[in-house]
């Protein structure tokens, strides 16, 4: 499998992840905590309705209508704006900030373990994430995914896709951006990595939004890599 | 064991280390690489009037002398100015370039990768280091340390001694200053992060400085726990 993408990976020294939908399944994490804990309401329209709050949430801030916002706070804006339409407005505070660690909570890929651990051995690998360092660390640490740095929107204080993010990685290990590939599920993620030099690889996440909604994960141009997961994208890389 | 300490381990959540000379040999680190490389130079003496430079370097920086630098571009300015004094102001930009990146490739002390794999079962663990993102990153992957997240004065624009630093990782991690431990090899460091409200732990390291130059390493009041190495911690937390 070593000679199928040599020109692409010969000169790349770090791998930078998407984890959202990339390495974790929010989707599939969060039906399962409100079937354990809210069993009468609908997991999967929760989950997306959570979710669909995220993006405008961004586009606010770096609009300047919010200062500077972690994730952990923009989730539990949109957490409780969402409640009442779910019949959970009576939800107390200690129950609203449990919930809200959920993002804290979620969990991996079945192959994301080992395939980070192959891409380990020759690429540094860190996260490149809009999640801030405490939920990706802590989400990290019960998931047991092996980075070699936790990279995230709060050090660059920008979300993707603002370019400091993207050339932030490569100038934070003080390398080329072309040697830097990003790894995600969103195309438009890639798509912006690549408007800043770096090179993209496509996982196909089927199930992001649930087994009701099987994503579309046909290849597009541009991406340098296309893999099913992070295991083949290990042996597309020659780990 | 575990009933030695547990007043002071109970609420703390953060272990954050300390790196230069606490989990890595420095000294020894250098000397090893001019015996290899630079044979007739003397590696005691340059490794610590390379070390010496770091302290007055910082200080100009933080008093607005110097811009915003990095601490792999600190080591390369205090580098260019001792190498004439060691008969090397003959070597090239490549040669000088390669020596700076020994920051990259110093060792862990014998009981650090152990001790730290043992604290992270309970713990999050993370570094708190003047040293940047890429040189903990290098340097950690190198030497297999299980970091949970790579915290940096590059993170938060500051050097210790300052308080943003201390402070910082209380914030980052969403926890009060007093459910975060520092552990480190200096008390200088230790008694700032207290004046934080964090806890401290002391670590000798009687070899910091080379065999010709043991350090004291008796223990001084203030510190919540004294500790031989980085496996007796983990005896003293329970772990």
């Amino acid at each position: 499998m070593q000679t199928h993408a040599p020109h692409v990976s010969d000169d790349v020294q770090v791998l930078a992840f998407d984890v959202f939908g990339t390495v974790v399944d929010w989707h599939g994490s969060i039906v399962r905590e409100m079937a354990a804990n809210y069993p009468h309401v609908d997991g999967h329209s929760f989950a997306l309705a959570w979710r669909a709050g995220y993006q405008p949430a961004m586009r606010r801030v770096m609009a300047g209508e919010l200062p500077w916002t972690l994730i952990d706070d923009l989730h539990r804006l949109i957490l409780d704006g969402i409640l009442p339409g779910f019949g959970l407005a009576h939800l107390s505070e200690a129950e609203r900030a449990r919930l809200n660690r959920v993002w804290h909570r979620l969990d991996a890929w079945p192959d994301v373990v080992e395939g980070l651990t192959r891409l380990k051995k020759r690429f540094v690998i860190c996260t490149l994430s809009n999640g801030n360092l405490n939920l990706l660390t802590r989400l990290s640490k019960r998931a047991a995914l092996p980075w070699d740095c936790i990279l995230s929107a709060e050090v660059f204080r920008a979300y993707k896709p603002d370019p400091r993010t993207y050339g932030g990685v490569a100038s934070t290990f003080g390398v080329r951006p072309e040697q830097v590939m990003l790894v995600a599920a969103h195309h438009d993620d890639l798509t912006a990595a690549r408007g800043c030099g770096l090179r993209s690889a496509y996982i196909e996440r089927m199930w992001e939004f649930g087994m009701q909604e099987p994503k579309d994960v046909s290849p597009q141009a541009g991406n340098e890599l296309h893999a099913k997961d992070f295991v083949a994208l290990a042996q597309r890389l020659g780990c």
